[in-house]
Parts: C-alpha cells; structure tokens; sequence
C-alpha cells in the first residue's frame, strides 16, 4: 500500500525561473515619452545612453509610475504555502497555482538549512533574528521530517480510502511546496520587492520573512539583467515603488 | 511539558459575522442618481419604492456596475487556511487575518461534517461530488485528528525549544483554522458570490469548493438582509456581478 | 501670429495599432496546466488541436479566469478626450498618455462621419439611436468646427502671452485627440469588450457610446489575429469575461 | 431661442463634501489587533491613548498597508473635467460621475482666480510656477469667458436641432465642471495624498497641478478630522503610503 512509504523530498531553497518575458527599459523610455516627450525622439534617446539613463532616474524620482507598467514577465515559483500565502496578497500580480483540488500534490517539503536564523528576539515592532543553536537546527529538522511524513501518510491514506483530494488535503501543512506561474510589470514587482526585501539602500525598513526574501531575491537578479538602468534607478531612489 | 497534550478543538463549520457596515439600497440609489438622473429626486423615489427597484434592477441588468460600489461590509471571518488561500485571490476586497510570524496559533481544526459529501466522481470538467459511506466520514474524521494533533505537538515542542513561531509553524496544516476581517462593497461581494457558490439562479455555472461555499452563504444571508432591493436584482439577473 | 490661423485637422474614425505584445493561445494553455493538469501534457496537447479548442473553451465556461491573464498586449490609441474618459475606468488596464501639461497641444479634433448616428429617441435604460438627416449632419459638422477653431485659437492666445499650457488647455473641448499607449492582458480586453462593444452573441446586453465602441472593434480584430481560440471561446459562452 | 444666451457660471475654486463616512482611528486599531496582536486587549487600548498613537505610527513606518482599508469615505466633488481625468487614474477608489450622455450638462466653468500662478518656467523635470502679472490674469479670464459661451452656444445650438447629447457634447471644454461621488478608504486616499499635494514634510517630491492639488488639501483637511492620529502618523513617517 503506497501511503505506508511516503517518498519525502527536502528543499531548503526555492526555485525561481523566467518563463516568458516582454520588459526592457526600452519599454519605458516610449512609454515616458508620449506623455512627457519634448524635441527629442525615441532614436535620439538610444544613441544617448545617458539621457536614457536620465530620463529613467527622473521618473522614478518624482514617482512617474505607470511608464514603468508597459511590460511583462512571466516567473515559474516553487516554494512553501506559507510563501505563497504571503505572496497572493499582492494585487496586481496574476497568478495561476498548482490546485489539490485537481491534482494530488507531491510530498516535497521545506525545512530551514543552515543558514536560516531559527531565533526571534526583541519585542513586536523591534523583532530580530539570530541564529541557531546547532541543537536548534537538528530538533528542526527532525521534527518537521516526522511530521511531515505523518501528515502526507495521512493525506494517502484517505485518498486510498476513496476520499476526495479536497477534502484529503486538509492535514498537508504549510510547508509544502507548491508550484505556479506569477506574471507581472515592473512597477508591481517594484513594490513586491520593496515590501519582501531588507536591504541598505531602502528609504523605508522592511521586515519580510526569509523564505519570501529568498523569492524576492532571486526575482530581483533576473529583472536586474532585463532592465538594468529601471534597477539601478530603483536603487538610487530608496527602492520606493513609484 | 505543554507540547505533549494539545487540547485539539474541532469545527465543522465556519464562523461569519458582520462587524460593521455602511451599506444600504438607498446607496446604491444616490450613487446612480448623479449619473443618470433625469427629472425625479430622490426624496421622491423614495416614496415609490417600486421605482428605486426598477433603478436597482435596471442597473444590474444593464452592468453599470459602480453605484454599487459606494457602500462597505467589514466581515469578521473564522475558517480554515484552505479557504482563506481561496478566498484572498479575490483583489477587491480588503483582508488583515491573524499573523503566524506574530502569534502562537491556536489548535482549532476543520473536520468535515456528516452533511459534507467526501467523493469526487467523474473526469475534469464534469466533477460532481457525492455522499461518502459512514466509514469513509469514520477514517476522515479519525485520521484528520491524529493528524491535526501530531503536527500541533511538533508545532509546540519546536516553540518550546525556541525556534521562532514563523518558522515553527511550517508543520501546521491548511485544515488549521485562522480569523480575518474582510471588507468589502457590494459589487465586490456579488463577484465573490456568483464564483464561490453553486445557485440555480446562476446563468453561468461554478462549482467552488463546499467549505468557501459555506463562508460566501453566511456572507449572502448578510447581505440580503442589509440591501434586499440589491439582492433581489442579483438574483433576477443570473447572478452576473454588474 | 499663430494663434489667428490653426491648421484643424479633422476625424470621424479613430486609430488602433499594436505596438507590441507577448500574447497567444499557447499563454492560456500552459497557465491553466500547471493548475488542472492530469495525465496529457502540453507537447500533447498541441499536437492535438480539438483539445487545446476543448480545454479553453472549458476554462471561459466555467469562468477560470486567471489562466487568461499572463499575456501582455500594448497598444497605441488615437482618440477623442471623451472617448479616453471612458477608457480610464476600466483599472486593470496600464496608460501612458499624450500630456497637456508637458506638451503643447495639437489641433486634431472629432467630427461624426455620416454613418454615425445622430439622434437618441427612447427614455434612459431604452435609449436608440437613429440616422441624423443631412440637415443635421451638415449642423453638426459646422457647428463643431467652428467651436474647435474658436477653442484652440484662444489656446493659442493663451500660449502666446505666456500661460502655462497646463492652464491654457482648460478650453480645449473633449472632441480633441489625445494619444496613449494601453496595455492589457486578455481577460482586461474581454471585460473590456464585453462592456464597450454591442454584439448579437452577448449574453448580457451593453449599450456603449459609438466613439468607445469603434476603438473596441479594431482592438477586437487584432486581438483574434493574436488568439483564435481564446477569442472563439469568448464569442461562443455569451462574451462574459471568465 | 436659448442656446443664444447661455447664463454662464464661473468658479475660481473647487467643492468637496463629506456624503457620508464609516471611518475612525480605531477602524485601524482592531484591524491592526487581528493579526499582530499581543497580551493588550483593544479595550485596554482605548484606555491608553499613548498606546495608539503608537501602534498606528508603528504600522505606518514599517509599511503595514493592510490595516488603513478597513474604512469607508464617500465624498461630492464638484470641479473641472481635467481635474477629474486625472483623479479617476487612481484605480482603487470608486466613483459615480454625472454622465454627458443622460444629462444636458450645464454652463459652469473654470476660471484660474488671482493666486493661481500662471507662468511656468523651467524646464521638463524641474518646471516652477510663478505668479502671472495682472494682464495675464486679465487676457485668461476674458480669452476662457468668450471660448467657454462660444462652446456652450454651440453645444445648445445641436442639441435644439435634436442632435444627442453624447454627441453634442464634443465640444465642450475640459474646463467644464462635473459632479461625482468618490468613495475610498485611509490608504488610497493616502496614496492620492502622497502624488497630489505638494508638502514640505513629504520624502518623495510630488508637483501636482494646482487644481487637483485644492481638492485634495480640501479631501486631507475632512480626513485630518475623521482619523487624527492616522494623519499624524502619515504626516510623521514622511507622507508615503503605507
């Protein structure tokens, strides 16, 4: 009987991949100029990488943002529930996930590596994290395999049973991983990553989860290669969406 | 040592209930009045309730959608995570649900009820769900709680090692039941509605999962008793949100 | 002096075109595999072409609607300020537009050409529209170009002694031409369609202004070059946005 | 006939009014209690005032968006269309405009009144406005006056030939008035604040047109007195959305 042996599969990372996109600073420098444009054309603005470059910083300065709506990039996104979770509260993104009402989800799961500091300090509003003990780290993951194991054991026991999977899936915990595809521009991923990023240079703290983080950067390294000068002007104005 | 006996409570039902509203037919009556009015006040439909039925209906079938948008219901929403996953795809509305990076979560489960039918029957497309044997509702019920009780107990035993709660919490499952409150106006609702339940009304077809079923009737009961005139035309014209 | 002598340009139609897009059928298929999939998969499916026709179909009846959202088409529009106002209200969608503020305005103005009717008969929620005589015809024409020539000579006027532009337009009429760039995904295009175009096949009856109307078809045509099937299927289940 | 002398109505200023409102401080409060709540009961909250100011200034600089939405302001605004154009690209509020193609629109304009600065100097991006001298003043009042009773003849003129008012309507100036109801909530107001005013305690520069710029201060003026310490904290953290 399959349920009796569950073959667990650990990440202690998620997956981030460009599936399809249409997103260049190109696509805001015309956007920019049907509204803003003055003597000089589109053309002259490619052979002056300077004022192309000056024109973005500009609009992302006086928060101009919907030239910066123009575009699209599709990412495929594997990662936890309690990922996604926080991610589909973000509007304007669209989003198309894997269903366990369709399918039956695979035993795939998450547990911190390393790295991940296991320990909150502080008091609400003032939260930091430290790390682990190595004690901390291996009742982690000695706890979360057990338990994951139990529960997906459980989950293949009603489905054998006959039960449906939507009603089956109701004990497969937040760790799970879960796959879909999250399609957006880069003024939405703009804000995504000034919520879902700490980093130096933003004007205003953020607190994001790690594990979101992890989505967040990776998101940011691929959009960095597509638009390079929307990046940097991103960065030199305090990583505010505009 | 508290982790060793979780006291498990069990619902199956959810919970809805109306915190605050500004919400009204007569909402929708002056919203609509600044736009299309023609010679008669709204003192004076007012006084011809047939006529303001006629405005209401008039709008609904028509699909001018924003004279129903000027009005707000705050529901306060206790359910499991697998409908609140469901239930925040929908933009429009407003949500601030319980937080389990800030919280200890409480262990309040979701079993499904003797009335929830357990088995999914024919091929995508064409699902159609059935009763399930009382030794299907026996195994549900039984392997949910040893389920439920085994993943709060490693919840419980990493918090008391330590670990912080936004980690820990990844062993919990989406059966687990958290609260929002949810904001919305009527046009948001109606969209929610003619997607998250099954109606003969309907002039086109869905088949939402029963437990955000039972959430979107609470929701409606609500609502018809808040703005019956608007509830009415919902249902006379196919249950189409405008 | 300028302002004595503006060169009016006239138009009765509107201009449509596609600047870019990243948008087919293809885009819907594999959205909605991720989330419904079973055995077959894409490379299947497009080597079978009756399912592909199959599964979209299925997805717009049943109303799955985000698997019709990560797709991206932009583009330029060439229309009267009326007609953009309209527009503006339909919020998934992205505009840049020509701006008054930073640019002198051109004189490029709507006048109706013999096939647009005329005159409204009927009581608000029955309103038709009938041909206009010749007579008409030839008021509306004068009495436009008139008042245009009147408007932006005082436009001019105002330029001239040095009024910011941005205070200077407040003459200028609503049968102005204004330009932007619009990007949508196909699920904002069929909401869009659904409420500005008046088709037999509708489900639900819409009664758009004529000007919107003629911006909706020429979109609607290239649209169906860019997804058949998609458009197919809209037209098939009422042209309700799923 | 009386499209020969039309009684125009001349307004240097816009109107905001408060139609009706489900908003307070303490809106925010318990959506806030939900999901990062502690020991503190709401109760004990109100008691402690220090504590609120706090809690709402805490959400605010770190960015906690979601607890604003929970509110409700509906307001009658009564200004040019070209205000309105720019308005209505604020996606997330509601509105009801009276429509131009149910209503004959009546003869009331925009005239700039003597603290309006007139001249623009500068350059793209970095644009001031200064004072216009007194023949400025006098040439826009009597160039807008004339254009405005020409255009309004004209559009009298068609409709007394019968032709439809949508139609006729062409002609008219984006310095007409209009009318609308716009329903919103603390945090889209907040982002309207943010891009419309121009406020020496903002982080991110905004140079709104003077015109919209009046009906927001009118908008933040109500808002102050609805939500205080909400204003305070926005006020306090910089004048950024949350």
């Amino acid at each position: 009987m399959r349920y009796l042996d569950p073959v667990i599969k650990i990440h202690d990372d998620v997956t981030v991949e460009l599936v399809k996109h249409s997103a260049s600073d190109g696509d805001v420098l015309w956007a920019a100029r049907v509204s803003t444009a003055g003597e000089q054309s589109l053309e002259e603005l490619h052979k002056d990488p300077e004022r192309s470059k000056g024109l973005i910083n500009y609009l992302m300065r006086d928060r101009h943002g919907s030239p910066f709506e123009h575009n699209s990039m599709t990412f495929f996104v594997h990662a936890p529930i309690f990922v996604f979770r926080e991610f589909m509260r973000h509007r304007v993104w669209s989003y198309n996930e894997e269903s366990g009402r369709y399918r039956e989800l695979q035993p795939v799961f998450y547990v911190p590596g390393p790295e991940r500091k296991l320990v909150q300090v502080g008091r609400p509003g003032k939260y930091e994290f430290v790390d682990g003990s190595p004690e901390q780290h291996r009742l982690v993951t000695e706890t979360m395999l057990a338990s994951y194991e139990h529960s997906y054991t459980a989950y293949q026991k009603m489905l054998e049973a006959g039960v449906a999977r939507e009603v089956a899936r109701a004990v497969l915990p937040v760790g799970l991983f879960s796959s879909m595809y999250a399609t957006c521009n880069a003024r939405a991923l703009m804000h995504f990553l000034s919520l879902r990023t700490k980093d130096d240079r933003a004007a205003v703290p953020s607190f994001p989860q790690r594990e979101i983080e992890m989505v967040a950067e990776k998101m940011e390294a691929i959009w960095a290669g597509l638009m390079p000068l929307t990046h940097a002007a991103f960065n030199a104005n305090g990583r505010i969406s505009p």
